[in-house]
C-alpha cells in the first residue's frame, strides 16, 4: 500500500495518531478553519445518515414528531433557568451583530435547546389531551469547548438529535427517559455492534437542572469510556421555570414533567475507535455505506469476460434481497459496489476498501469465471474463502453479513467483560486503573468527595452507576446484583456500584 | 367551525392575513422570540421532510454526495471573494464571543457556503479523475434581513439544501446547472403540483460572482411571483479565488468550473399560498403527510360496529398498495389516518382535516356499514360521493389521489396561463401590472435602467428571462419563441423576452 493511502501507526501503540489518520484517510472528516470544528466528508456523512435513519424510525414509530426550533436563543431565555446558565454559559458562542448593527440583546448559538423549546411547550400544552407532547429535532449545536477537540469525538459544532417531551405524571416521564435510553442501546448495540453499559450519572454530574441523567457508555480500545448518548428526566424543574401547565381530567391545573435526550455525531467517533484496526476502519454491515464490494481481477485479454461475470454476480445479489419492507425482493436493501476502475490495480483496491472498512470483499478473476465461483474475504477477521460456488454465495450472502455483524459485536463484548475489574480499596482502584484502564467496578457511598480523591490522582471518574435491582427503573433489566458492603474510598456504607474509568 | 379553529378571512381579500392564519392554525409554524425567525412545527416539518426526501433521492441518484460544512465562516474567508462580501455582508449575523472570551476574528454564521466549501474543493481536487466533484448539504443558514419577514417565505434563519460542484469544463458546469434546475422543476411541478417558469435572472440580479443564475418562478394567487429555487453557473470565478485546480489528461494544470444551487423552506410558503383556499390548506397527495383520513360517524349504540368497519377499510387500503419499491404491496406508501377520537364531533373533525389540507376524506356511518360502502369527499374541489362500493373504493383509491394531484396542477396551470400578459410599451407594462398583477411579458433591451424605470413606479421587477431558442442551454426545452422588435421601455433593439412581476 502506498504510504499516503495506508495507516502508518499501530492502533494500540498510538491510538490518538491512529484515529486522526483513519478519520482523514478513510475520508470521514476534515479539519475546519475554525479550531475545533470539522467538515463531515461524504463517507462520514453516510454513517451519520444511517444512524439518523435508524434512530429516527424508532422514535417516530413510538410517538415522536420532528420539528425545528431556532438556532438563536436570546440571552434572557437562557437565563430563565439558572442551572442551564451555569452549565452552559462558559461554552456559549454569542452573536452580537446582525449586518452592520449591534443587537440589543446577545443571542446564544444553541448549545442545547431546552430554553427555547420549553416556552413553546408551555404555549402548546393546554389540556391533558395535549400530553404526552413528544418533539425531536435533528440539528447542529455549538459548545465552545477549549481543549481536546477531535473530529466526531469532541467538536465545537456537532450534529445531533435532541428529544424534548412533556408528560402528565412523573411515572410517564420516567418511562419516556428509559424508552429513549433503550432505543439508544438498540442503535449502539444492534446497528453499530458496540456493547454498552447503561445506568445513571452520579448526582453531581447530571444534566443541569435534571432530576436524573441516564447514560449509555461504551468502552474504547484504549480503555477509555465514551458517553454515547444521554437521556434526562428533567422532573418539574423546567416545567416550573417555563410554566408548562395543563388542565387535568378534573379541570385542575397541574405542572407537567419533562425529559430530554440526545445522541450526536460523537457516536461516529465511538464506531471508528471501537472497531477499527491497523488497516483502517472496520464497519459492521448494518451501518456500512457499502456492504459488499466486488473487485474484478483481469488482464487486457480477459477483461470483458471477467467484467461481464462480475456484473452478473452483482445483479444476482441485488435480485436476491428485498427493499427492507419484508414483503418483496427488489434488492434495494443490499448495498453492493462493483469497483470497475481500470486505472487502479486490484491490490490498490483491496487496500482502499479495507481502509474504508467494507465488511465483505468479493474477488472475481478468470479462475472464478471458469469455475462459476467467487472468492470472498471478510474484513472483520481477514478470512478468505476461495472457490465458493456462485449460486451458494448468492444464497448465503445475507447470512455472511449477519454473521460478520454478530461476530464484531461478540469480539467487543468479550473485550468489555475482560475489562470490568472489581476493586475494593482506594489503592486497588488507583492501581487497577493505572495498570489496565477499562472499568473499575467498586462500591461507592455516593459522595462526590470520594470520587474526587480518585479523580485527582488518575483523572478517572465515575462514568456510570449501572442499574441495580433495588434502584432500577421498572422498564429496565437490571445488570447488577444488590450491593452490600463499604465504599472503597471512605469505608462508609456503600450506596451503589460505581464504574470508574478514564473517559472522552 | 369554531372561530378559533377556522380561517376568518377571505384568501383573495386579505392574502397576507389569510397566510398568517393558515400557517398558525394548520400547525405549520410559530413565531420565534428572535424577530424574523420561526419554529417549524411538526406538521410543517413533515412537509419539509417530504420535499427533502424527494429532492435528495433525485440528486443522490445523479452523482451527488451529501456532506456537512461548518456553520461558522471566518471573516477572512468571506473576504476572499469580493462579490460574496458585497452581496452578503449587510445580512451576516456575526459571532464575536466564545464563552467569556472575545474571538480574535469574527465568525460569520453562514449565509451561504461557497466561501467555506470552495477551499476544501481546492484541497480535494488534484486530478481530472477527482472531477466532477458534487457535494450537497442540508443545513440551516442565516440572513439578517430587516424587513418583510414571514414564516417560510422570508425568515432570518431557514433550512435549505445547497449543492456545490466542480467540473473540468464549462460545458459540464452548464449541464450541471441545468440538471439541478430541471430537478427543482420536478419537485415543484410533480411533487408540489405547482406549475413554474424557468429561465435566467437578469445579469444585474444574478448570484454575486456568478456567470449566470437560473431560477424557477411560481405565480402566487395574489399575482406575485416566488423564486422557488436557483441554480448558478459560477464560471471560474470562485475556482480562481479559491484555487480549485486540477491536472488534466495531458498533465496540464487547469482551473475548474463550479456551480451552486439551492432550494429552501420557502417552497413550503409557495405550497401554502398556491393551493390554499378559504378553508385552509389544500395539499397535493404526493406531499401530504396524511393522504386519506377516515372519519367514523357513530352514536353510542353503533360505535363498535362502525369503528370495526372503519378499521377494516383502513386495513384493506393499506394492503392494496406497495411500499414504493414497485415490487410489492406492503402498503407503506399510502398515508392513511383513522380519526378515532371520541371527544370530537365528526363536524369538528371535518373542519380540522380541511384546515390541514388532507386530500381525501372518507366518511363512514351506519349507512355505509349497512351498504358495504363509503362516502368520499375530495379536498381539492369539495366533491362528495355517497354510497361508493367499498371494494371499488379500495381498488380506485390510488387513482383518486392521482386525479387530485393532476387536477390541482391543472387548476394552477390555467391560472398561470391566464396571468401572463404581453405588453409593448412602458405605460402598457405599468397599467397591466397595476390592474392585473401576474406576469407581464415584454421585449427588453437588457439594460438595468429600463427595468429600473418600471421598478421605481410599481415595485415590480424582471423576475425571469425565459429560455429562448437562441439563448437556451442545450438540455432545456425552450419555452419562448425567438425575439424580434424593440425594448418596450426605451425602444432600442430588444435582446430577449422578460417577465416583470411583483415578487416575494
Amino acid at each position: 500500500m502506498s504510504q499516503e493511502l495506508g495507516i502508518t501507526v499501530d492502533k494500540h501503540q498510538d491510538t490518538s495518531e491512529w484515529y486522526t489518520q483513519v478519520v482523514q484517510k478513510a475520508g470521514l472528516a476534515d479539519y475546519a478553519p475554525v479550531k475545533g470544528c470539522m467538515v463531515i466528508k461524504p463517507y462520514g456523512m453516510k454513517l451519520w445518515e444511517s444512524i439518523r435513519e435508524d434512530f429516527n424510525d424508532k422514535i417516530t414509530s413510538t410517538g415522536v414528531d420532528n420539528a425545528y426550533f431556532p438556532l438563536f436563543i436570546p440571552e434572557s431565555y437562557l437565563e430563565k433557568e439558572e442551572d442551564i446558565v451555569e452549565g452552559f454559559d462558559p461554552e456559549v458562542a454569542w452573536v452580537t451583530h446582525g449586518g452592520e448593527e449591534e443587537l440589543e440583546e446577545r443571542l446564544a448559538v444553541r448549545p442545547t435547546s431546552e430554553s427555547i423549546i420549553a416556552p413553546f411547550m408551555s404555549d402548546w400544552v393546554r389540556s391533558h389531551r395535549d400530553l404526552p407532547l413528544r418533539l425531536n429535532q435533528w440539528a447542529n449545536v455549538v459548545r465552545w469547548e477549549a481543549t481536546d477537540t477531535r473530529p466526531f469525538l469532541r467538536t465545537r459544532e456537532f450534529l445531533w438529535q435532541e428529544g424534548h417531551t412533556a408528560h402528565a405524571t412523573e411515572e410517564e416521564a420516567d418511562e419516556e427517559t428509559m424508552l429513549r435510553l433503550e432505543q439508544y442501546k438498540e442503535v449502539i448495540e444492534d446497528h453499530l455492534a458496540i456493547p454498552s453499559i447503561l445506568g445513571y450519572k452520579p448526582e453531581h454530574d447530571k444534566f443541569p437542572g435534571a432530576k436524573y441523567t441516564t447514560t449509555i457508555e461504551t468502552l474504547m480500545p484504549d480503555g477509555k469510556s465514551i458517553q454515547s448518548g444521554t437521556s434526562h428526566q428533567l422532573g418539574q424543574h423546567f416545567a416550573e421555570a417555563f410554566d408548562i401547565k395543563f388542565e387535568d381530567e378534573d379541570s385542575e391545573e397541574r405542572t407537567a414533567w419533562t425529559t430530554s435526550w440526545g445522541l450526536s455525531t460523537r457516536t461516529i467517533g465511538a464506531l471508528i475507535m471501537a472497531h477499527g484496526d491497523d488497516d483502517g476502519l472496520r464497519l459492521p454491515p448494518e451501518v456500512a455505506p457499502t456492504q459488499t464490494v466486488v473487485v474484478p481481477i483481469f488482464q487486457e485479454d480477459n477483461q470483458e469476460e471477467v467484467m461481464e461475470y462480475a456484473k452478473g454476480v452483482v445483479e444476482d445479489l441485488e435480485n436476491s434481497a428485498g427493499c427492507g419492507c419484508g414483503n418483496c425482493s427488489c434488492g434495494s436493501d443490499l448495498r453492493i459496489k462493483l469497483d470497475d476502475r481500470t486505472h487502479r490495480t486490484p491490490g490498490y483496491k483491496f487496500n482502499e476498501w479495507e481502509l474504508k472498512g467494507v465488511p465483505l470483499r468479493v474477488e472475481i478473476g478468470p479462475n472464478e469465471v471458469e469455475d462459476e465461483a467467487v472468492t470472498t474475504v471478510r474484513r472483520d477477521n481477514g478470512e478468505k474463502e476461495m472457490g465458493v460456488d456462485r449460486e451458494e454465495f448468492i444464497d448465503s450472502s445475507k447470512d455472511i453479513l449477519e454473521e460478520i455483524q454478530a461476530s464484531m459485536y461478540n469480539e467487543l463484548e468479550e473485550y468489555l467483560q475482560e475489562n470490568i475489574r472489581e476493586a475494593d480499596s482506594k489503592n486497588d482502584i488507583l492501581s487497577t486503573i493505572g495498570k489496565n484502564r477499562g472499568y473499575v467496578k467498586t462500591r461507592w457511598c455516593g459522595k462526590e468527595s470520594c470520587e474526587g480523591e480518585i479523580k485527582d490522582q488518575v483523572s478517572a471518574e465515575i462514568v456510570v452507576l449501572p442499574f441495580q435491582e433495588d434502584s432500577k427503573p421498572a422498564t429496565i433489566q437490571a445488570s447488577e446484583e444488590e450491593i452490600e458492603g463499604e465504599c472503597a474510598v471512605c469505608g462508609e456504607e456503600a450506596e451503589r456500584w460505581a464504574y470508574f474509568a478514564k473517559n472522552y
